[in-house]
């Protein structure tokens, strides 16, 4: 039993800009010695996704889904996407403009920070996707896991 | 004052994946002897409508409002609507491959476990939605109500 | 060092009706005597936006976003927007029938209990926004205080 306190965040939310909120808030929880867990369940799963494609074996279903969503951290869309037609390209480039890290940069301090990583393994069967397509250094896990996780915590989110 | 852990979720939003996500969690918590609320408001409440038509007297705009909600878990979107067309339809064929519990089923299973349900009553009144519209065996209450929940709360999530 | 109970809220969205959410919610709170903080971030920001125009200095990009975005409480829209066409006025004549508050007096309700509203400072360099465009009376501060206020808290909730 250790003495940390603990920031637990379910990222249910395939959208880039509540993607990088969350990690924002755990990058800096890890930074303030918490420990951190994101548990990735649903279209949240995206953000771990390997940018380029992985031969793995699927039903046609599985292949379907695989196409349609995207392709790792830098390929998700905005929650308010269609807010006058404003792009993830434009945020991006705001984002350079004023030095912010993009998710994938996120993604990789939290790595470095040992933020713990979980994609939950009921939505990876769902949606057919592989631990082979995921990224290298993350856990797999299900809802028994994070309630663990959680029911010590003392920042739980749902983003 | 009893020593149990407590869960205090908010299902705000009305999706199908999302309320799924809450009632996923809170069977989960049940099942490690959490004592858990979910409180239902806004679109949320949705979840908690009765899938038959029910008479009641109402006004024209409470009318139309009970015409244009989804009556019931079942007839709720998906918060990711859009993603390449792929409708609820598509989910729930998955879901049935996988032996998913969808979410009719979700909340059944929550009630036998004793989680509370609650409507709020200030969402209720505003949607022009009556007792006899939703499912048997929940409570009604307020945000008061859903203070003194969560405020001891171990896990406390909006969804 | 008190023994208050604390709520600690991160509103994200830009959603009207989860604007509200996260109002009622954070005067209940104050006034079961909790303290209560809302830190405002991405699109919630423009919660907190004076509704007339307000002549700053802004690079071309900065002035676009501050006129594609809402200004102030009363213009933003809903979440279920395009549920069966249903517009934000239709919910405020709603809200007028039933007595409830709409947003901006929530918003100075919650000001007058003291409830903390804080601008998230990396959001409004991202934005272009200064604090000449914000509220009086508001706090500016980035994730570290965020999570000073959250890791005491009772009630944490990401909206």
């Amino acid at each position: 039993m250790n003495n940390k306190k603990k920031t637990t965040i379910v990222l249910f939310s395939g959208d880039y800009d509540k993607a990088m909120a969350a990690y924002i808030i755990a990058n800096g929880a890890a930074a303030y010695d918490h420990e951190v867990t994101i548990f990735h369940t649903f279209w949240g799963l995206n953000a771990l996704r390997k940018d380029e494609h992985v031969e793995v074996k699927k039903g046609f279903m599985e292949k379907m889904f695989g196409k349609m969503m995207p392709r790792g951290a830098d390929k998700m869309g905005l929650s308010n996407m269609n807010f006058a037609g404003m792009g993830p390209k434009l945020i991006k480039d705001i984002m350079k403009k004023h030095n912010a890290m993009p998710l994938p940069d996120l993604i990789s301090m939290a790595q470095e920070q040992e933020v713990k990583l979980v994609a939950c393994t009921m939505t990876m069967d769902l949606l057919g996707l592989h631990k082979e397509e995921l990224l290298e250094g993350i856990e797999y896990a299900g809802v028994a896991a994070y309630l663990a996780d959680a029911e010590d915590g003392h920042v739980n989110l749902f983003i």
